[in-house]
Formats: C-alpha cells, structure tokens, sequence
C-alpha cells in the first residue's frame, strides 16, 4: 500500500458535463483506523448517473455532495488492517466509499458491509448491488410486473435497463422491448440478453417502432431517461399500464428547466399509474432479492453486463460516459 | 307536450371555447316509442368539462360526437308515455339524454335508469351521479384518503372539487385547502363548506400559497385542472404523496400542445404516485358509494352546490361557463 491517500474531490458545481474544472485530485495521509475501525482500500468503483445529481446545490433525496468534500459514490474495498471484531484483512467490504484510495469502515449501522460468501466485487456492486436491487425493486414492486406483459425500457443498454429485461423475461412478461442509443447496443440486447425487439432511439422514430412492436400498447415502462422518450411511451399506454420512474438521465446535465411529459394525460384516458421511488427505501429486503437474483446469475438466466473503467483519476470520464451512452452494462472504475 | 322535438346537435367541431357555430338547433319530430320503450321528457341537463372532449375529433375514452349528432350529455327526464314495464308515466330517469327535448328510453344494458326514491333530478346529476361519484372514487379509491392527510383540491369550487373536499374532511384528513379562482369562491370554500385554506389562483402566487398553507407538503392532490397548478403541486409533494388525475379542463380548449407537468420527476424524489382514472370504471359500485353519500346529503354533512341555467339554447354558454370559471358548484340547464 502507498503511504499517501489520493482523493477526488468536488471543485466547483458542474453546470453540465463535468469536466476538468469539476473535481481535483488531493493528496492526503491514509487514514488511522481508530478502536472498532478498519482501513481498507478501495478496489472498485460504482459509477451510477445519480452521482451527478449530488454534485448540483439542490435538494435531494441525500444532501448534495459539499465543495471540498470527496466525490460520494458506492464502491468495495478490502479490508487491510481492523480494530474491529467485524471485519478482517482479506474481506471485501462494500458501501460508499467514495471517489478515493483508502476509506475507514466503522461498526455504525450506515457503514461498509462485508461481502457475503460467492459474491465478487463487481456482482456486488451490479446486478447483485443497488443497480440490480433497483432493477429488481422497481420492476417488481412498484410496477408490479404480470405474466404477460408487453415490458419496455429505456436506457436498455446499461446497467439498470439491461437488468430490468431481463428480470422481466423471466417474471413471466410476454414481450420485452428495450430502447437504446445505436445498432450496436440493439443488436447486443437481443442477441445476448434475449429481448425480443430493441428501438434505436439515435437513428429510429421512436413513436413509431413503439407501434410496431407493441401493437397493443405498453402495460408496463420502466423509465431510466425521462425527456421525449418518456412522453413517447405515454402516448402508447395500454389500459392500465403502469410506468415506473427511475430516472431521468436525459435532464441531469441540462442547466435549463426540462419540459414536462405533455402526454402525461393519457395517464387518465389509460387509467395508467406513474409510480416514483428510490431504493434505498428498499434497504431492508434486499437480502431475499439478492438472493433470487444470485440464483438467476448462477443458472446463467441473468448476464451481468460490466463495463470497466481502468484508474481512479478516469471516474469523471466514467461518469460521463453515462450520459452520452458510451458505456454497455454496469460502469465501474477499478482503482 | 310540444310535439317538436328540439334538437343542439354538432354542427361543426369547436377549435376553442364553443361558439354560435359549433351547435345548431334543429327542430325534428318528437320521436315515437316502440314496444318496450318508453319516451321521456327532458328536464335537466348535466354540463361536464367532459362534452367538450368529446367534440374534438381526437381519441378518448367515448368515441367523438359525430358531425350532425346530437351534443351527448348526461341529464334527468322524466317519463311521459310507456310500452315497457320498467318504466312508468311520472317516473324520473337518468343517463345519456342529449341536449334535446325528448329522449326514448328502451331496455338494454346503457339506456335510462330511473332515479331511486327520494332523490331529487338535480342531485341524481350531481352529487349522486356521475359528479359526485367521481369525487368518491378518485379521492377514496385511487387516492386513497386517509385520516391526517393534507388535501388540495383545484377547481374547487366546481361540482367535482368542492365534493371532493367535502368528502376528504368527512374521512378524516387534517387540512383541506382548495384551489379556486377569485375571492368569493375562496370564501365560499371556507365559510360554506368547511375548507381550512382557499387559494386563488387568479390573484395570489400558488407556489408561495402552498408553501403557507402546507407546510408539510401535500399528501394528496386531485387534479381537476392540469397545467400550472399541478406543477405547482407536483413541487410541494409530501414524501410518498398521491396526485389523482381526474381532468385537465386548463387544457380541453387549447388548439396547441399543452406543456406536461415540468416537475414530474418530483414523483422519484418524493416517492409519489400520479394514477388516472375514468368513473364509467367503477359503474357496478355507485350503488354502495351513492348510499353512503345520501346519508351525509340527509346529515347535512355535503352541501350540494348547484348552479342552474335556464333554456336548452343556452346548453353551449353553460358549457363554457365550466372554463372562464363563471359557476360555483355544478352547472346544469332546466330545459
């Protein structure tokens, strides 16, 4: 291990891509675990659209991440040297430990968790950590997904969306349709994860593929971008139909108020149901959903998609690479 | 009885408020019932946001008024000659009676269906028919009221609205603010029917209104107007609140695009739910809804708000009333 603990850390606010300005490596001591700490160092990274909305000064479902501080973000590290009963050197803890090389874990109830057994640090941080518990989560509960349904999904290709497919197929849905940016990731959806027809929402009217391939409308839309694509989805609502909010990456490096889903009245002609939510909510119950995605995983019904980012002075390039749909699958940063 | 049957039928489709040219007064021959029909005689008319959705040539939740067809409109007559047994000289009837004179009722399914005992005309249409079902459902059924909520109802003082408010404080909710336009509805919410705030949104800033008088933000919104208001409302959304989408009447006249509620993704943050419904849903259950609601009529616990206009040929200024906001309480024409 270095003696040095190298930090990103947040600048200045972006006021739309971030870029150069946005962050700046510090270099600090490696912290001293105290009594009941360990250190650890942190090994990968979890690189999700959410990060960027911590960095604009604006209420949130957690504080914005403060100028000065490290870059929030979830990742796993393994344990080097503890204080603590709870964890020992060799364990692969994960949690938020953000934008850095070492971070303290403590015996408090928010701190870093010890992998369970048969988890690696990637699963841990995709399909089997809070992008695949938001997938599984928001399909399920909120969405309430039924055996034959006609499933969309935006922002098919990544980490979320790319799950979302999947756990739909085998929630019994009766077609899945997954929008994403370029042939290539189309292809990729349903050659390699078995969606059923993909819209290519760069080269595609996006109205009109959604006529073809749900020639009775949409009875469930798992929404990762918001923007027009949302609004196309509303105009093709089955009766009924639910759309379930995740996201809106579209909107989260735009300065200007975004427009508003004009078609969201079809919500009332379609007696449909636009339902938000956010997964740390769901904390509590991720042990049985881990457990059934680990077995999905394990019978090769679910492929976890990874993209990896190599050094942690590239996560702002990671980070970007979500909004201009340069990644395929979960993005993560090996440190 | 005259024997003329005078008849407001499309004449041609309205591109805002209807106008001299959207209906013609035709003058046909009283129409003659066959066996098991009966012929009634019109008295009131039920004027709903809704007929003027139905004049666009846009799909809906009923197919458009044809070019030539009479306007369709709820309304009570009342029976003058009988061939059928379901129905009795003198007995009143209610359902699809048009702006006309005369109407035929037969026995199928959708045809008249006389007033129970004890119900007066007006309230068959208002309160106990369709106006007052709507209130009931969409605030218990898809809003799911419950004691200790915060209640904001926009068009307040309109048939819907102000039943609905009256309905929320009935099932326990701890604050009821209604959104109305001008000083004297505002003050007819409160001192008439109990509201604990109005706003008005014709004269004061509804964000900074709803700030005051929600403090806590609002847990659930029925939606009778679309727009700016349920922007606003979408922005005070109290965690895990509910918006009910009953109508848009702020868009039913406008010939562009109308903006979508800029403020949606308020649904992820808050965890909201926004959920449309159409009454015609939930037929097979008035019968349970409209006793419950006679009992609170009986108790003086509902006020019933009417607004009568005189004379069929004033069916279309009665519409518009609806949208310049010039009724309090439902607007219904004695022919």
């Amino acid at each position: 291990m270095s003696d040095r603990n190298r930090r990103l850390v947040l600048a200045e606010r972006p006021t739309g891509m971030v870029d150069a300005e946005t962050v700046r490596l510090e270099d600090a001591d490696v912290p001293e675990p105290g009594p009941g700490e360990a250190l650890a160092q942190v090994r990968y990274l979890s690189i999700d659209p959410t990060i960027r909305t911590w960095m604009d000064d604006a209420p949130g479902y957690l504080p914005p991440i403060g100028i000065g501080e490290v870059v929030r973000s979830g990742g796993v590290a393994e344990v080097l040297s503890s204080n603590s009963e709870r964890y020992a050197p060799g364990d692969f803890v994960f949690g938020m430990t953000g934008w850095q090389d070492y971070v303290i874990a403590d015996e408090g109830e928010r701190t870093l968790q010890v992998l369970p057994p048969g988890v690696s640090p990637t699963a841990a941080l995709g399909v089997l950590g809070v992008t695949g518990m938001t997938a599984y989560f928001g399909l399920i509960d909120v969405g309430r997904v039924k055996e034959g349904d006609t499933v969309v999904v935006s922002g098919a290709a990544g980490a979320t969306g790319s799950t979302v497919g999947q756990i739909a197929r085998l929630k019994g849905a009766a077609k899945v349709v997954g929008i994403a940016g370029g042939p290539k990731k189309c292809a990729w959806l349903i050659d390699e994860l078995g969606f059923d027809a993909a819209i290519d929402y760069k080269n595609e009217d996006i109205a009109e593929r959604l006529r073809e391939t749900c020639p009775d409308g949409i009875d469930l839309y798992f929404d990762n971008v918001g923007g027009v694509i949302l609004n196309a989805c509303l105009a093709r609502l089955a009766l009924r139909g639910r759309v379930v909010l995740c996201g809106a990456i579209s909107s989260y490096n735009e300065h200007e108020r975004v427009a508003g889903p004009s078609n969201y009245s079809a919500l009332i002609l379609r007696r449909g149901r636009m339902e938000g939510f956010i997964i740390l909510d769901y904390f509590d119950r991720f042990p049985q959903a881990q457990a059934e995605m680990a077995g999905w995983l394990a019978a090769g019904k679910v492929k976890a998609a990874e993209h990896i980012v190599e050094g942690l002075q590239h996560a702002p390039d990671a980070l970007n690479l979500l909004f201009t749909g340069g990644n395929t699958g979960k993005v993560m940063v090996r440190v």
